[in-house]
Parts: structure tokens; sequence; C-alpha cells
């Protein structure tokens, strides 16, 4: 679907044949087969036969890339390359956040790594009444604050369990969001969600954690979503709108803009926390 | 559910037994069996044998009206009267914007009466991307443009449906709430809405009208909702957590404040069309 | 995804690449872009830019027909090429009958023209508590009794109106299906849906018909579905598994078996209404 | 609503008022508050403040019981005392079943205890295209075929893994529930359940589990339900519609009647496991 660009139509999206040398596009990494039974169910996202960039082929780091034309994205030419090239984390973000209602929810989202700042974002955009930002690096809470959290937490100094009950009366919120993969938060989140609420995991822990599944899950009538990927093309087309509105904007998650050299430095940065996404720019494009 | 104000618990919401004199509470006008297929299954806003407040039985022009106990809503004291008078509409502008998905979609609405100018907060509140507001009346498109909306157009002067599908580079829009009853808007909505489409109707046009089912509806997969009072109580719930949030904000619909005694006045500027919602106060209140 | 034949793995479904001479395949109709917004969101049986093979291209009373491989839908061999020949149809039927719930639901199915009769099938072997089925035609209720309705009304003899009205004590059904295409029909359904029902339209009325909407849909609080070919391939893998374990039989649907060369004999047959599906082999099938 | 019974209208349902002595009915046994969010949100199965008979005051096994009057169902004369008596289990079933689609699935259900079992049938009533039946007890997996389970498995002599994965030819079930509360089950669910698929839980293991969240949950796009009490009254009415309807069938679940005083032998048949549902008659009902 076109939009306006100076009284031109400018295509964007995805399924336009025959890409050209020059076109300015993203690239959903997730490689799928077409055939199985997910794919034929319109769950391309948790395809049987997914071939993913950088992990079950070449990814961005590699000198070339190739990747079907079906993978293909093309952007509006007024997007930022920072921007154009974060749509798939944003992607990972919108398929957590909107796994659910969100209007007029209350939410808590642990874990403040970029993919967990840009949904505070984008639950904020799309209604959410309170949302509870909870990490252990101040800095990445601040960027929190500018996302628009109602009420940033640092696990290090604040029960973020004891914090969000106060403020919800013993309640609990309407829905968490799991985006740390940090085995802690799994014995915090079942205890702030209310009955009947709805939990969204993104994070990956590196281990099993026990659970309480009858006083935690069962009792409680909870749901919980494991979410992987992107909706194809529906959370592609949901982040261009958000995008293209000013309803959501990414700025203060891409923090740091390097020369694709000085990579060291961005993985150096990653390493320290003290960074929400670090673009590093091939030559000519920054 | 309780909130905060200064440190002391406020009782909100419906359900609260044992109503008091001094209690600061708005009233649902749908009194409701309890026990009809309707009611059985929460679809309490359709309930078989609805008694509404004003229609079936005195409403709030009477010198007196009671309410069942469970009509009521308790009030957070934050609350102005006058957003406390106007939630029964606000739930009507609710119930139709979700009744089905707005996170970035494109939407339109037709008729900026009180409560389209309240749908149109509404949505952008909840991530519309993109709300185009039809009326007749410059004045309410001023206010719709207030409440956010990213197109205003007077259909006396420039043709909705034109405007809409230029915009959309021939499209359509994701969804279209029809809040006018005018029956020229309904050969204007089956052509603005896209191939799957949604259409929800709270207005009521005073007569048939003829409809193109083939051609506008059933070829294109349009799903369109009646929409009729508000869902108890998940709308009066949104509406409490939008407003309080400030993710809503109704000043620009409530144009006027009269005393009660100058009821005529409030009449005489609704006829006009050039106001928002008119409050009238009972000696004392405001 | 495979089912089993005798221990062999057989691929069915969509998505299978490299179709060979000699497999044993049906097509979907509608031919899709890939890239307008609705196949981007995965509506593909609305896209903007469909050619359906019998109306915008060669349908199958050509000699030849070339449908784009990924239209292809590979068979299980042990459906006979009766039941595979119609399995488009019944996308259509399962489209209407799953726009919405009816596990526990009472339903009224207007029309029972193949379409038609197979939504009664599919809508009691879905759970569906109670199934009224409406025609004109006598030859077609007795099948539709074989369908498993619950009641058959010929509206030549009786007033669908008061016999589904009598049955449900006042309420109305939860559910109806328009399958008629017949302007008289329209006037009906909307008497015979209870409020916050829902009603689905497969028919293709020749002309505009007025509706009530004030009285019929708003205060009622109605959805209303239009429902066009079948989603791809949700609506195909469904029929697969209801064919595949014997809930669904649709032999008293398809009536008559004739050579292709008496396709004059199948015409008279479908004008007169007294059959259900007539299937036409091509030499050596049969 | 109303059911026919010999040309009057029997009223069925919840509630109506004024109960009287000689009325026949059935309890919802979780007594809720209606003001909290969770009862406000029509979500009273997981109220805040619930009270259960039986756990949290006076059960069935007390001489007198004292339930609220909105708590009552009032039956259908015609069913019996022994369905009468089981449709809040019944509802436990139907929440679990239909707490996601189940048309045209496949299904596995852990744990044939009479609430599983009901699910067998409800889940083929609802038109689930393939269900298997897990659990250690032949008797009970008899039964489980009665109920139309397409499969039966023994686990003691059979890995239900690998025989549920052997037939769907190593894709898995779209939906598993889990009704044993085994530990062992919690590490065979997730090895059966698709990429995208649901499970939903009811069973309540005695102590908590350790789950591999990254690769059973996330990576896959696991859906999990915590299933608790039945939604009120949703669940109630699709348990009259299914056994109205004949569609469902408890006859096969319901093996033992016995006079209340003979209960130390309900007891002991309830321990052995070879039994379903063990009805006690209180003297004058049987």
């Amino acid at each position: 679907m076109g939009h306006e660009l100076a009284g031109e139509i400018v295509e964007t999206g995805s399924g336009v044949k025959n890409a050209k040398v020059g076109d300015y596009v993203s690239s959903e990494t997730h490689v799928v087969c077409g055939h199985c039974t997910q794919c034929m169910l319109n769950e391309r996202h948790v395809c049987q036969n997914t071939s993913i960039l950088g992990v079950d082929r070449d990814g961005c780091f590699a000198e070339y890339v190739t990747v079907p034309e079906e993978n293909l994205w093309f952007n509006d030419p007024r997007i930022s390359p920072a921007v154009a090239s974060v749509q798939e984390p944003l992607g990972n973000a919108i398929n957590t956040v909107l796994s659910g209602e969100v209007q007029g929810k209350k939410m808590a989202v642990f874990g403040c790594g970029p993919i967990g700042l840009m949904a505070v974002g984008v639950a904020k955009a799309c209604g959410a009444s309170w949302v509870a930002a909870v990490d252990i690096n101040d800095y990445r809470l601040g960027i929190a604050a500018k996302m628009k959290a109602d009420m940033t937490i640092n696990s290090k100094g604040q029960n973020p369990v004891e914090a969000i009950m106060e403020y919800t009366h013993g309640v609990g919120v309407d829905v968490v969001l799991e985006m740390s993969g940090a085995p802690v938060v799994f014995g915090q989140i079942f205890k702030v969600v209310r009955p009947g609420g709805r939990v969204s995991l993104l994070g990956l822990p590196a281990k099993p954690i026990p659970v309480d599944f009858s006083n935690d899950i069962v009792m409680r009538g909870i749901t919980i979503h494991g979410v992987t990927g992107r909706r194809l093309w529906e959370d592609w087309v949901t982040g261009r709108e958000l995008l293209a509105s000013g309803l959501l904007d990414l700025a203060p998650v891409i923090t740091h803009h390097l020369d694709l050299a000085d990579y060291e430095k961005g993985m150096d940065l990653m390493t320290s926390g003290d960074c929400g996404k670090v673009i590093l720019y091939p030559e000519g494009v920054k």
C-alpha cells in the first residue's frame, strides 16, 4: 500500500515483485517454507522449517547476504536508515504487546533492552493506561521514561512486586511483558499479574525455571503467550503505521550511530548496558 | 478497584454495595433484567427486557430519579462533575471504536456530534494511525481537530469519498464509524471501507435505506457492527482508565457549562449544532 | 502436513513446490496478487486484485485451465474425485459458518443450495445445538435433514419467522446464515436473530434491498459478516480435517454424477432445483 | 431462556428471582463479590474474593447448604438428577476445551478423570477432528473411547509423546488439555503441541515443575491457558445446549449411582480409579 510523498505514490510493504538494485528495503529474517501446517494457517512466524538470518544462514555481519525476494519489505523513503534497520526488533515488540488487548490496560514491562523499550512505546501508543518499566540499569530506565513509561523501577534498589502491587492496591496489572530472560524475573511476573490477566514472554532464560502451575497459573486463570518473531506481515504493517503516524517515536531508543568499522565499540556498549539500540552504518550510508 | 488519592484508597467502579447519601456516583441508564439469554451471556447492553432512563422510565429531567443500586458507578472524586456526567455517551463511543481492532488502523468517523467527537479521541488514544472526521459543521470539525483527527472534511464543500480514497491511494480505510444517522452517509461508508474492513454503526437513521448487499458487503467481505449502549462494565472501565491516564482529554468536547435553569439556551445550542456537549448543572453543583 | 495411507506419508495441503503431471490436486479459484493491503494482512480472500477462475479468466468449462502453482491443493488420494471437486464451495460454507462462534449456538440457515446444505453439515459437526434449514424446495429440505438439520421449514407453506420465534420462545437464534440471495429473505433474517447475534451473508441478491438499520441492526447490537471466498488456507485445512475425521459427510449433498458430455442434463437439474451438487466427470475420471 | 416441555415453557438458566421450595436447581459453587476488577470485567470465575462451596464454606457433605439466589441454575425438568449434579465439572471441561478454537483441530487430552473424559466428549461434539486420550488406567481409557476419543494411550505401556508425534507425522497436535495434574505429564505436553499451538491447564500439580521456557514455549510460540471454574454463565449455557441437543452424552462418564449412605463405597471407588463420576443420592431422590 502506498504513502504520499510530495504527490507521488510510494509503494511500501511486502510482496512487491522484481526488486531492483537501489531499492530501499529491509528484510524479514525468518525464511519460511510456505507449506508446513503453520505456514498454511498464516502462522509463518512459527514455521516448522524456519531458517533465520544470522542463526541458520548468513546474517548481516557477512559481506553479502542473500534473502528470498518475498522476505523484502519496501520502505517509505522518508524513514531514516536507522529506523528502517530496527523494524524487525520493533516487530518483536509489537507481536509481544499486541498478543492480547492493551487499550485501557495497566501493564508491567520487565527488561528494558531495546525491544523492551520499544514495547513500552508501543503499549503507550496503543492505549495502555499505565505502564511500569522494570530493569537494573538506570540509563535504560531513563529511556523507558522517554518512551512514556508511567513508573520506572530499578529492581536493584526497589522490589518491583511490592511497588506494582502497592500502586494497583493489591490487584496487580492486567498485562505483563517479560523481555529480560532473567530467571529471577520469572519469580516476579506471576506475582504482579492479576487473576485473569496475560503474561507475554519474549525473553529467553538460559535454563529451566521451576513454576508453581497450581497457585500461579491455573487457580488464577492466567494466559501465557510465548512470542517469537513477527506475524507476517501484520506486525510490519502495524509498525509502519505507528511510525508514519508519529504515535510512536523510536528516537530515544536509538542511542548510538557508529561506522561499521567501529563495531567493537558497539559491542562494548551493548555489553555495558548503557545504550539502547546501537546502529552500525556500512560505508556511504550514514 | 481503587485509585490513589493523596494516599487514601478510593473505591471506584460498579457493584459497590450500600450506596450512601453523598456518594459521588454516575449511572448506567440501561436497567437490565439479569436473566434473559443476553444477560446470561454478559451481553447485558442488549438485554431483552431493557428499561432505559429517559426513554422507558424517568430520566434526568425528572425532579427525582430512581435507579437500582447495581446501576451506579462510583466516581473517583478527582473527576469533575462535567466529565462524570458524560461517561455514559463516552461508553457509547468506546463500544463503537473498540468493537474491533484499532491499533495501526486507518479510520473514518462520519458525524461529529459529541459521541462522534469522543470516538475520534478514543480512536487516537488507542493507536489509530490516521483518523478522518466528516461533518457538515465547521465548528464541530474544529473540535474534531482538537481531538486529534488527522484530516477533517466538511462534506458540504468536499466529497468525503473522494478525499478519503485519494488519501488512501484507492485502498480505503480499515475501519468506518457511522455516528451521524444521516441517510446520505450510508451511501458513502461502504465506498470508503477497504475490502475486509469494519463498519460500526451507532447513528440511527429515521427510515429504511437501500443497501447493495452483493457489491458493497458480501463480495468485499465487510463486517458491520450495530452498536447500542455500553458493555457492562468493560466500557466504563476502559473510559475510566483512558481518562485517568490522561490519554484521553474530553475538554474540547465539553463546550458549554450552563445552569439547569438555562436549559432552553442549551437546547437552542444543540439545535444550532454549534456546540459539543452542553452540561446543565443543578443548583449547588457547578 | 501429511496423512497416513497404509504406512506411507502422503503430503496434502498447499504450498508444495514442483507439481508434477499426475498429481491429484484441486484448485483455489481466487488468484491473488500477494502485495495489496489485504494480502499483506493474510486476508487474501478479499485481495484488491483478485482474478477468479471462471469469472475473470478461463474456468473449468475451458478445455485447458492454467493456475499458478501456489493455488494448488494437494489431495489425500483417499478422497474421491467428487469430494475433491467440491472443496472450494465447501470452503465457502466453512468461511460462512465459522465467521463467528457456533458451539452450543442455535442457528438458522436460509437457502439450501449446495453451499447452504454444506453449511448445515458444518454447523452441526462443529457443535451447533439446533439448526433450522429454510428453503422453498422439499427435495433440498430432505437433504438438509440428512445433513442433520434439526428443523426444516418450507417457506412456501410455513412462515419461517413464526416457526423459529416459536421454537425459541420469542428469543430468536444466535446465528443466521443467509445463503439464498433472495430479497424476501432479507426481510426475515433480522427478525429471527436475537439481540447481540450474528448474521453471515453469502447469498448475492440481484438488487439493493431496503434495511431498517435503526431497529433491526443498531438498537439490537447485531453483527453482520459479508462472506466471500475462503480464508487461505485455514478454511481448506478445516475442510480437510472435518472430512478426514468423518465428522462431516458430504454424500447427501452430492446427488448426481454425470459424464461431462451430459452437461446439459446437469444444467437442467440445477435449474429445476431438484438436486444437490451435480458432478460432471471428464472422460476417464469417474 | 425457556425450553419446550409438552407445550409448556420451562424457564432454565440463571438470574431467575424468587426461588421457591421445590424448584429443581443446581448451584454454581463460586460465590463471587460482584465489585472487584475481574467481576466488573465479566471474569467472575477469577473473582478476587471468591468463596467456594466445599472449600471456603459448607459444601454438599454438609447437612444443609446455603447459597446466594444468584448462584442457582434452574434446570430443565427433563434432565436427570445425575446429569444435573455434574453440570459444574462439565463447566470446567467446557471452559478448558473452549478456551480456544477446536473446530477441525487435532487434540490430546492428558488425564481421563471425570472432567478429562467430559472434555473428550465436548471436544468431539464441537468439531475436534482427532482426539487422543492419555491415562494410566484402562477402565478410564475405555470410557474415553465411548466418549469418542480417536486414539487411547495407556502411558504405562506406551510413550504418549511417541504415539502422538508418529500419528501427526512429527508435527504435533494443535491443542493439548492437561487434566491430570501429574508432574510427569508436564514433561510431555510441550513435546506434543505443535508450534503456534495451545495448551490449556486444568490439573493441579502438587509442587513446582521446572519449565524450559526458551525452547518449549517462547521459541515455539505456544499459548498456555490456566483454567479455573466456569465462565458465568456462558459455560453453563453451552453445557445446557450440548446436552439438550444430544450432541454430548454424559452417560458413559457417570458410572456409579449410590445411596448417600454408601458414600464410603463411593470414596473407595474414586481411590481405585476404576470409575467415572460416582453419584451419591440423598434419600428420596434417586
